[in-house]
């Protein structure tokens, strides 16, 4: 393998579902942007020598490892990217950063909020090195998201009023769909709530450029015991094993929530949405304006001009693909779709440039610390009577 | 019955579907628009005497007729409004206008062009001594399609490039689906081209503010026998009887048409669109802009603004319920639905308006030959080798 | 004014927004159900003499009274339609009751826990009697509602787990609009939430069979200085007047809820949506599929059945205009939309048929004085931390 | 550059639009794809060197060539892939044949009739040698149009009977825009009708697996002056130099037709839609059920089932996002949207395997000269009376 001097040399740890869209992130970048300095896939990280070899040669990275520790000690390893369960995130995150490698983490940060802490704590003094580290909240470069920041950042909405957001699946509908690691506390962290929940909460922040100061909500396991999982589940599928046993996370979580900036909010995240299979809606209210999302129609963005006369005001079905877009010039001409992968690619695309330009990229591990503050408070108020909790008390 | 004087006294020859909804449309209109003369019920004309008297006693008219030569001439009428089958309504329009009434038409002005002309004829001569006359094409003044044409007249659209317009039903799609009356060309004229297709033409016409000047196009009859037709029909539904007919007419017309200010159009109307209930669509594209509607959403018009900046440009669904919009402030507030047999009502309040004023009402039974000249050339066309026709050869 | 004697003689009380839907109801209920019992429009009620003998003749109204309590106890009245404000439905209500009449009142049932009971109470008491009472939650009878009850009570969705309801209104997102009696809570008890909650309330309980037992919530009013209301408001529309007057109403309301089935869900109403006129959407899930239905859509049901195959499984559109569906047979062809004034048309058909079959209406004043304490449980959470209330404590 | 013994060694001429999604497909096929045979990406091919060469590193291209002459005999090369304008196709298709190499050639075939003719005709006498051949209409891989042609062929909407696709575009609407080679047509061959309604007759024909036998038409070139191209195009956007120059190419064209086994259809490609960006439309009805597809929301279907009870009957909008819908389960979970390029993959897949499994992949160069013969007889229409044309007369 041949690498570019400027290359920046990456090392990947976890090839699931999230690993192969980073992978395909990676391969992608280079060919459709303008990048100060190119990635190199250099490493890929496993444990079981012979699956790694194969999906390191399937997704185009040029070696393997065995031992995460040995990738984030690599000479050749300028980055780590993060892929696993999150339950793993913070040694690995910490190991890398102090070996002064830059790190791009997977959300959710980590499954605790003293790991959390942790990590912030690491990325502030790699930080002062010159070591750039960024959480994956990936939405926040789908083009019709970014545009409805920039709306927002525009003063096309005015005063924020409302936000209304929901995340709804439907992969564990069924009571036989077996008991995966992502229904299991101690390595999901959370259910619904902390897997899809933490996007909407980061996306509603990051879209009108606000935080959530107080919460209050509930959680509800409507399945509570499932079949164990027998093999191996890929992505959002798996099949069912022998046994039964508890399901420790929450299906589905609901809460409320008030701004610092004075707007009411709602949340929902659920995995037994039936028929919506990857619904996250997000909805904004202002004295001036509105926006309205759904990643089902990942396109598209609707945007109502508060200021248009009566005649003619109504919804604006933008399709999200014009060269003035963001992200979107990058790729192919107008009407001519992105998909889901895409996220990915432009998250790498600005993290690179971050770097390239020594910049700190974002969101940040705290902005990702901050929305599990925001879970946790969501779940003292479920765990109590339901009331106002502060978030980062 | 207490009639004011001012009133204008109404006859009604048909109490069908048409009937149904011409009552609704002179009961509802008083109470809900400013008239400067207020409809009179005053009779209701059929040939059997019993079932019209139980019509009439239901849809509010005060008296019955058998046999409409009487109705035309009372001395207590005023208007003449003509619910029966297209092959009856010259020879009642043409007597009541030469009774000095006014007249209400339905569409399809007649089932022959030789009727049509005779029937312009004698509007012609009446309009001298101040009896107008109006033929029924209800979806001009549905609220979205009078507030398309006036986008257009204000010029928001620029110059008309496209017309795209399809009327499609699916009640004729069971080949089981009796041979009513509407499938029978000595009753009806013709088929899905005379009942729906005249509907489109009118539309794309009256929208755009321009007149067909060429046609090209095909008929087709997919089931050309059917179950002779057992009983009574009502609207567009009925029951299979014993026997086996021919189907006179078509199922389905498609044609080109070019505009006289240079646009081009296609249109279709079919009764076998399986799963279409009264898809009345019409697109425009224009070089400024363009409109979108759909009857099966009747309250709302999509529009696209060419001269918005790209980054926020895309059609608005502009639900058509504000008091701006054409008709709607006699209604509810915004966001508070219209139905189908508002575009009756708002027929009747423009009529009565219109003679209440001493003005022609519209569309005039010129502008209802017009259409009937483009459908005739329409079907010219696809009884030869479907090339080119023009439209008042 | 000649009456049937079977007929039932109704008077109003009251002749705004809510009368003119009222009387259209009225009107066209006899033209288009076949009923027992035909209504005669015998008085209408108002205390300007002058004023509310226009509107009675342009409403249809035979007669005139000044003084509700002079209706209600009139010889010539059977039935007594309550459109007035809601901080009178107790008084009239109750007195009509008492004087032997049916009662139709307008939602909600009252501005008060208290009154609501009173009413409930001598609804009691006159049910004894044969006298009946209903209370006009009207969206129960838009036909794609109707359906969605049908759907969830046929084990179409099976087991409800997820509720979602909005009601979106923005007519008063201009700080300008001035302090109309909406705005009051002396005369409208309160705001969003009382008018539109109230709605959404009564429809997720009446769509899924079950009953809200825990709440919490908050309610936010973000506009708290309004100029005074200048004149007449009529509708939701109104014009400014001199001098500013506080907010004493919420202007939004969130709240989450818990059903007795073990359904969680959210609602929320605000007249502060930019851009929603009158989005009332309810979403449901279940264990077997899912509902989805919006106001501005209102001929429409979105229908997800589980039960499908994987290739083909998608939501339905259902139009719901068959003749199948509820109330639909007594309309138009398939594919003719019904409006907003529909849904009381069917309210007085069926409160009709229900009187001439000596049956109890439903809505029944329990029924709408349980909504109420589901309101009141939520202001008391909203008064509180947000923690959850029981309905009915 | 170390390849595989099996691999499939690629060669690709033109690195415009079609060479970037080429490229993309080519790098993107092998980590989602089980193939038999990997594809190498070994030359790419462009007249200027140091363009081709900065091209080539981007997109991945190991080696490049300055002239294709040359490409096509290299014997490194087992795949020539030819993305270069339809005036190019026929010389460069017809040598790498002979010389043995699989060809991949993008749409359309060629911009005459005799050269089409001359390719297929090279691809028979290839194919006797085992050198495969392919026209790339790709939108016969995006999922939905697949899971179409195959609802279709499973019987799922009975007898077709209409056929109704339009493909909308507005990237000339702006008279300014400037005379690219795509408006000329000795470089482009035809205009909207070639370039976009090329897509639509392939796909109304592979989808509804039948084959038009008569057209009629009309075609217009509403902007017949446009300024002169001052430098680079790329994709479907420019900037306009000095002159102005005459369009020889058609803006729009519109034409109905006949299919063999009795659907009537309608056609519609135009680059002057004002607000569609790439709105291909196709909806199908058959005597069972029906379909309707815009590429401006790719990701859905929408299916009628006309076998469905008519109390939920409805379209379904179909997500094509489950694992058993075809070339879904490569990629992501349910409801995470792909994108225009991934046709672009799906093709180059089906391609690969079907060189590994020695098996004609589809669309043939024949397929790619019937749709020609349908465009041909669409323009004898236009240049006559608008009559019907036989195909392949």
């Amino acid at each position: 393998m041949t690498v570019e001097r400027s290359a920046i040399r990456v090392g990947m740890v976890g090839y699931g579902f999230m690993g192969a869209a980073h992978s395909q992130a990676w391969r992608s970048v280079g060919p459709f942007f303008d990048l100060g300095r190119q990635p190199a896939m250099v490493a890929l990280c496993g444990r079981d020598q012979e699956a790694v070899t194969v999906a390191a040669e399937r997704m185009g990275w040029h070696d393997v490892e065995t031992d995460w520790k040995q990738l984030v000690t690599r000479d050749d390893i300028d980055l780590v990217d993060i892929c696993t369960p999150g339950g793993s995130h913070a040694e690995i995150a910490i190991a890398a950063l102090e070996a002064g490698k830059h790190v791009f983490c997977e959300k959710p940060l980590s499954n605790t909020l003293p790991e959390a802490e942790a990590m912030v704590a690491a990325a502030a003094k790699a930080q002062e090195r010159g070591v750039r580290s960024m959480v994956g909240f990936n939405y926040r470069r789908v083009p019709a998201l970014a545009l409805a920041r920039r709306l927002v950042a525009d003063g096309r909405l005015g005063t924020i009023r409302h936000v209304r957001a929901v995340y709804l699946q439907d992969w564990i509908t069924d009571p036989e769909f077996p008991l995966v690691w992502r229904l299991q506390r101690d390595l999901a962290g959370s259910g619904a709530l902390g897997d899809i929940g933490s996007h909407i909460v980061d996306l509603a922040q990051h879209v009108i450029g606000d935080r959530l100061t107080r919460v209050s909500g509930l959680t509800e396991t409507f399945i509570r015991h499932r079949p164990l999982s027998g093999g191996a589940s890929t992505g959002l599928s798996a099949s069912g094993g022998e046994g039964i046993g508890e399901v420790t996370v929450d299906d589905a979580a609901l809460f409320l929530g008030r701004f610092g900036g004075g707007a009411v909010a709602s949340f929902e995240a659920t995995r037994l949405a039936t028929g919506r299979k990857n619904a996250m809606r997000l909805e904004i209210n202002g004295s001036a304006g509105s926006l309205a999302f759904d990643l089902e129609s990942m396109n598209e963005l609707s945007f109502y001009d508060g200021t248009q006369p009566a005649d003619t005001a109504g919804f604006h079905r933008i399709l999200v693909t014009e060269p003035t877009h963001p992200y979107v010039a990058a790729w192919w001409p107008p009407g001519h779709l992105l998909g889901y992968e895409h996220s990915f690619t432009h998250e790498v695309a600005d993290l690179l440039a971050d770097i390239a330009a020594d910049r700190d990229p974002t969101p940040s591990f705290a902005d990702g610390l901050q929305v599990q503050q925001v879970l946790t408070a969501v779940e003292r108020s479920a765990a109590g009577d339901g009331g106002w909790e502060d978030v980062g008390r």
